[in-house]
């Protein structure tokens, strides 16, 4: 009977009437209604990204899409640079490896800023061929400047995954000479996990090696069939009708208003942690739209807090991964989200570190949300 | 406003109670409500596949599945056989070739029921390490005895495609010790497509070689993450929670009692058929209980049969593959289909043959068809 607030950073809160699409009877994959919505969601797909490229979609987790840009572009052997500041980092040199890579670590603390100087200056020492980079580090809150990123990068074939990151942040994929993008349904798209994405420049597509590492995931393939408005194999029906409407209302909104209003909930999320008299361990700045890192008060344990909003209050918070678990709490706010959303998980924050025994300013931090919210964003 | 049926073997009709649950509000794929239906759902599915072993659950087509065996099992160069039937056993060859397999192919006419004791001796002859098969060839209706294809495949491993027949066909992984099995959602377990299976003897977990040929299928990686209730990546939230009610309804109502059924509604689609005065293309026996193909009568094209059932009656169903597209149409009935749809997808084919001028008995197929379907199966 009570009710549930999941507030973490994927997967997110799906819109009603994205579930409603996901409701619907079945359809065949060959008919003309879905082939009239397979086809809306595959041009949708590229405005979101902002490219004119196809943009590939297959029925898997975001890890497939990423495993489809190094298992489609790369042969073994070859020198892989990869970002890594945190968990969604330390996945690329896992896959990268895995397909025999010779992974050249760039290396940040988690939590710290990736520099795209250094990084550029990294990948030209190295001579790799490749440079692997998160736009959205989920694990810390860091997103980082993969425009600046690119233009560092010289000649290596950027591949950005911005999983947690599109429709959250600005991606302008063809403006910025963005070579490889993956992405994921779970995050700002509003949608239930299962579906990925891949896009690759024209000078990617045609320097591809002959043959995918993977059957599944053989981007060629993939694109011959879309090109037909079809799917290599059967396709995630219910998901991508409920693609079709999530993106349909992330686009008639406005993709620029918005990634404005990510800003906003970020800016929001931040002066209410900070003014309940917590420490911010995500950025402190407007780059941080996507998910928002908490340090645990002194004596606080994050597990323990977690399970308390969680069953107390029925609200989901993300735990911090690796050497952060119990040490910070991260609130999400991409996609599904509002205003009131984010004074629900600071009241909710506020309640629980009290009745856990913490000190902390009481009455404050969802004023100090709302405020911060009105404040107009400017480019 | 026409009331739409789907007749097609797969995606198949998914029950409304299957539907609600996927439009159930989205949970963290870490909580506690999570991860009692995914620790339900990979319970069931080792009932339905009538294994003690654990069954691998991706996110991702069926062919998938088919991938991550290819790809955990084999090293490249090693001779696998494939029997090839019809457009199932083609993509098993084309996986096969992908991974760098010597294939051996194992022929038959597309409709021909494959002979046991033959593959058997082509296997031997072969020195073949493999042996993919394809227990429901969708394409053309034929079921294969896959037991007795394990007894006679000597020491090669048999890797079944059970995508269209598990849970429409009898399967007995342990029992008849079949090596390797893999489904999908989308067929006779009701569900929408995004979700595929794999599960493997014991004996063959121990020689699987040091690293699968892709990371997101590695079949070692899940296993482990399963193990402790947790998907190795996102896992796809709401089509496990619709499978979780899919599968509990076909275990409620007993996996034998639903086999008969589809037993039953392959009589009564057969009868129908012929009674129409139209001839069978797929096996006149009970083997047959996927699909049932029919031969175009004289004079009709298939494809235009296909688009007026759809356009003037609002029935689906599923058009001949390769070289039979437009000389046969295919009836699906697994999963969610009862006596009425028969019924229901025979009288569709009566009226629209008419309209498209061709001779057929009128008025006298779905009277044949309910007759049949009340004999009783006896095992």
């Amino acid at each position: 009977m009570e009710k549930r607030y999941l507030m973490t950073p994927g997967p997110t809160p799906v819109p009603p009437q994205v579930l409603a699409a996901e409701a619907e009877p079945m359809v065949h994959h060959r008919g003309p209604d879905f082939q009239t919505t397979y086809t809306s969601v595959l041009e949708r797909l590229k405005q979101v990204h902002r490219t004119a490229n196809p943009v590939l979609l297959f029925a898997a987790s975001g890890t497939g899409a990423m495993d489809s840009a190094v298992s489609n572009l790369t042969r073994a052997g070859e020198k892989a640079a990869v970002v890594v500041a945190g968990s969604f980092g330390e996945r690329w040199t896992k896959i990268c490896a895995h397909y025999d890579l010779e992974v050249e670590r760039i290396d940040y603390t988690w939590g710290e800023v990736p520099n795209p100087a250094e990084i550029g200056a990294a990948v030209a020492a190295s001579g790799a061929k490749y440079l692997f980079c998160t736009q959205s580090e989920t694990s810390t809150g860091v997103v980082v400047d993969v425009q600046a990123i690119k233009a560092a990068a010289g000649d290596a074939i950027v591949v950005v995954d911005a999983i947690s990151s599109l429709g959250a942040v600005p991606l302008e994929v063809d403006a910025w000479g963005i070579d490889v993008t993956v992405s994921g349904s779970q995050k700002a798209l509003m949608c239930p996990p299962g579906l990925a994405t891949a896009t690759a420049a024209d000078h990617v597509w045609e320097q591809l090696p002959a043959k995918s590492r993977t059957f599944y995931f053989d981007w060629r393939a993939t694109k011959k069939a879309q090109e037909s408005f079809d799917a290599a194999f059967t396709p995630a029906v219910s998901l991508i009708r409920g693609m079709d409407v999530a993106l349909g209302m992330i686009l008639d909104a406005g993709l620029d208003e918005g990634l404005a209003k990510h800003v906003r909930l970020g800016r929001a999320a931040r002066a209410g942690v900070k003014a309940m008299g917590l420490e911010l361990f995500s950025p402190d700045d407007d780059t941080s739209a996507v998910v928002t890192a908490v340090r645990c008060p002194e004596g606080v344990d994050g597990s323990a807090l977690l399970r308390h909003l969680r069953d107390r209050h029925g609200v989901t918070l993300a735990p911090g991964q690796g050497a952060l678990k119990g040490k910070i709490v991260r609130i999400g706010h991409i996609g599904w989200f509002d205003i009131f959303d984010i004074a629900t998980a600071l009241s909710a924050l506020e309640l629980s570190l009290t009745e856990l025994g913490a000190t902390v300013e009481r009455g404050v931090a969802a004023t100090a949300a709302f405020d911060a919210y009105e404040q107009t964003v400017t480019a």
